[in-house]
């Protein structure tokens, strides 16, 4: 094949790479070779790469075939590097959006965000739909339901996804007094019928400052979810405190590294969650498990109070049951602690009415696109049909060049980035036993890299900033499928070992990178389901700060195939009058 | 020693380290072992390094017993990286100076800083002064001598620099024939008395971007001055050009890496030359020939134009005869060409009487600043002496940290982007034999290093500009000595291999790292001569875009020391009435 040929890549410059829809530009589908291994081959391999001398010979064959170098350490790039995904504070003109004011606090934000929403569904309505904020809101406000009874009700359905039956490992820790103390508080706060004081009460100077945001405007918050240790992973596949299981298959991964977030979203234990996104790992998950996953522009919400797995790729991001709780807890969560003139503005989606939808314009890489399982590709290109015939939303082809170079790249910064900022802190110092096999394989790969192959993935940071920038000169946002494969078997053997598998991996990961190397907004949201009945998602990607047309985007698709859905496998109601 | 311990270094957060008088902070001194090495032992240096495998094991080796890896790579850092020395731009109210406008041509701005110079000092008053820029256009204007006269005198002086007696390698290419059109153009020009016509009838293109502001002034271009290779030395050793030789003393080096336009200079060749400053190779070789170094704030001249040797520490830089004309020059070529509202305002520092001097306030750190030899020492501490007593400028003892750390981490950067830079495109594809031997050592190092070094030492960058930002709210600049020996013996087994001479090398380089590691304004002058009359340096390093309060003190400082000044030993007058 030409592309294993030993000389490195010579790249011409990003100005001359045509990106239309006839480029000559030749589209690498990874062609990972390695069969997966679990078990004890993990731990043999995580052995040879931990030994001193033999470690550095065997990283050094293994990257010396592989086109990590070839197309990113060795490679001739004729751009400087881009060292930060970071986007010059603009205010972008987007149709039909409320714009939220600079000084507003959280709860104000959510108002506006709420007064955005269209009315609420009937609950009785064909197609099942989850229960939204608004809806627990209403219910609470009508005295019919409290806050205490749901906090009941979810601390039973947490103890049966953990019981030996389901086996689900949602949650890494919670704490069943504090829940109900918090939920008691929220009661309190709805006979009294007001919140506005909460701010001031309850500082939680503790909080990562996302988190400050939610509690400060009466968020219920559960407990830690799950995820692939250290973010290290896609499979959510978790020696230390069990793999999270897929609501939708328990014997699917949920997906990661975000695992516990998606799956107790879509088991309908929260209408929201959180996650750190570096590479997908808001995104990912949430497509495998049928929800929607959103990650803002890079700097929209603080990093503060996150463990710093990595400098430049990595922000929080939010997994949701519907696109009006994603705006809602958007509009909580955003960072305007900066001075009013030194942010973009704030603009929220008007999403009364699918009559006053913005006029939408789709990019589509057909290579790229449908580089994915054939039920996905035949999902995703009924979306865009569906779309066309709603909304009169046009795709446009166009070539997103050398996605497969941005995705090595960005694997030698995130890598990097961790290996430097956990090495001497915790890694150097902890026993290596309480590591998981495949993270410590990861790690060893991790801290190979030079210096010269991070600066290469700078540069080529560089060139996709310059793609991508040109690209929305002619189109809103670039439209993909959200992952290669949807959720696949969740092995026996992989539960105490993990596993590599690099061929998923690779394929999870096909279409999430952008949204971290270049800091760009996306959103993926449910579309359908494969022949097994699992979900498929679909990928918008969209201009810095243009987070209110991908909002746009997303709602338009949940309305559109909303009435596809269906109810997943193992789920909770946590809302309704029974008892 | 303490220091030689085998942990890796395990820094305390920036904001509790102690920047005062008393802090406990430890100095590191390089504690070089390495001997000087040249002639064959070089050699056979740089074939083990580039034999793969073995290499690779003695660069381990070395880099194990290194404080490179205590100090950086294996470090534990509390800070995030910061990746590029840039500085947000902002208005810096400084005294004093008269404001050039943002849409001012540079033959405005050059008019606008010849206003801000004192009268011309006569001639003929004692104490060698040398012809500055407005000599040369006094005597042009007056038509008593010709740009073409002055041109035939430069063209015989390099003649005479360039042969066997004197064997000074001030060049490495000049065109005889264009330097006397561009001398015949110039005279037509002064006897025609216009130069407005000039920006138009010379575009220009090929020139880097400072090279043509100069060259829409009116100035005559001689050609390109030696330097150290790659600029990957500090000697100014040259094998292929031949190796730079100090007007001084020519059995001296002239510093580097801009050789030869430090000693062109200070030979009296030109009024002003030009270089880049990765690491101090505009203000080393400078101070070690006497004349004026000066490098402005990063983002302040324009690197367009400029190879690429190093993204994030290089800039270019100024070295001229007088203070005078470092202004003149710099007026000339600051960067203009972005937004009004994005870029700070230029202030121009009005010399024209020392009795209107600003306040200005200098921090001193004593142990690194004692850390040079005893006659530097002398020199450095009477010219503070002088300082106050002229003009009551107080010195303010401070501590500034890690500054042995940030010179590492610098070097990691440096190497880094040095080898990332030029490998695939330069180096992968030269015979190695026609690169200098020493340069090739040097080549090897910088290869070495790995992605988490360099993420280290950003991290170490943050903290660097954490202290310096915290040190400039209580001083105006920090003052130390520009390099910790004057010029060194040039030995004749060098001549032809390099040399490997770390203890001069960092010796030489100890006061420069923060000029470029995080793009500070900084300025060198001559203070006075040791004891076998070779010129001492003395260094402002400025608060950034305040590059005005550099030239006051460093005019202020020549006018302190210009009676001490000797003629060099080597150097022509191209002006005066003989012939």
């Amino acid at each position: 094949m030409g592309l294993v040929c030993s000389a490195p890549k010579v790249y011409k410059p990003a100005a001359e790479v045509d990106l239309g829809p006839d480029s000559d530009e030749h589209y690498i589908s990874p062609n990972v070779k390695a069969p997966r291994v679990a078990g004890l081959p993990v731990k043999m391999f995580a052995w040879v790469l931990e030994t001193p001398v033999l470690g550095s010979v065997v990283l050094y064959v293994l990257k010396k075939d592989n086109l990590v170098n070839k197309l990113v350490s060795d490679a001739d790039i004729p751009e400087p590097p881009l060292f930060t995904p970071t986007h010059t504070w603009q205010d972008i003109p987007e149709q039909n959006v409320s714009l939220a004011k600079p000084g507003w606090s959280p709860a104000e934000r959510v108002e506006e965000a709420v007064g955005c929403l269209p009315g609420l569904a009937d609950p009785s309505s064909p197609g099942f739909r989850r229960w939204t904020i608004r809806d627990f809101t209403k219910a609470y406000t009508s005295g019919e339901i409290t806050p205490v009874m749901v906090a009941r009700r979810f601390l039973a359905a947490v103890e049966e996804c953990s019981g030996p039956d389901l086996n689900m490992a949602l949650f890494i820790s919670y704490d069943p007094e504090d829940i109900l103390r918090q939920a008691e508080e929220s009661t309190l706060r709805y006979q009294q019928g007001g919140t506005s004081w909460l701010g001031k009460m309850r500082p939680c100077v503790a909080d990562a400052a996302c988190v400050a945001q939610l509690r400060a405007c009466g968020a219920v918050l559960a407990g830690k979810t799950n995820m692939h240790e250290l973010g290290a992973g896609t499979s959510g596949i978790n020696p230390h405190h069990g793999s999270t299981r897929n609501p939708y298959h328990t014997a699917r991964v949920s997906g990661g590294s975000s695992s516990g977030s998606a799956a107790a979203v879509c088991a309908g234990l929260c209408p929201v969650a959180l996650g750190a996104d570096g590479g997908g790992s808001v995104r990912m998950p949430a497509a495998l498990c049928g929800v929607v996953g959103f990650k803002p522009t890079a700097g929209r919400l603080s990093n503060s109070g996150l463990l710093p797995l990595n400098w430049t790729v990595g922000v929080p991001g939010i997994l949701a049951a519907t696109v009006e709780d994603a705006l809602v807890a958007y509009a909580a969560m955003v960072d305007q602690s900066g001075p009013a003139h030194s942010q973009p503005q704030l603009n929220l989606p008007l999403l009364t009415s699918t009559h006053s939808m913005p006029n939408i314009r789709l990019a589509r890489y057909g290579k790229w696109f449908d580089d994915s399982s054939e039920d996905i590709r035949g999902c995703c290109d009924k979306a865009l049909q569906i779309l066309r015939a709603h909304y009169g939303w046009e795709t446009v082809d166009v070539t997103v060049p050398e996605v497969e170079e941005m995705r090595l790249a960005h694997y030698v910064t995130m890598g990097s980035e961790c290996s430097a900022s956990l090495a001497t802190k915790y890694l150097d110092k902890l026993d290596k036993s309480e590591i998981g096999w495949d993270v410590r394989i990861a790690l060893s790969a991790y801290g190979s890299f030079s210096s010269r192959a991070y600066l290469n993935a700078q540069r080529i940071r560089n060139r996709q900033m310059y793609f991508h920038n040109k690209i929305f000169e002619t189109a809103d946002a670039i439209v993909t499928p959200m992952t290669g494969v949807t959720a696949y078997a969740l092995q026996d053997d992989a539960l105490r070992t993990g596993e590599l598998d690099y061929i998923n991996a690779a394929a999870i990961s096909r279409y999430s990178i952008a949204g971290n190397f270049l800091g760009l907004p996306a959103i993926t949201v449910t579309v359908g389901y494969d022949r097994g009945g699992l979900p498929v998602g679909l990928q918008f990607i969209g201009r810095p700060w243009a987070e209110a047309t991908l909002l746009h985007l997303a709602y338009a698709m949940q309305e559109a195939c909303s009435k596809s859905c269906r109810k997943p496998m193992v789920s909770f109601d946590l809302l309704s009058k029974k008892e």
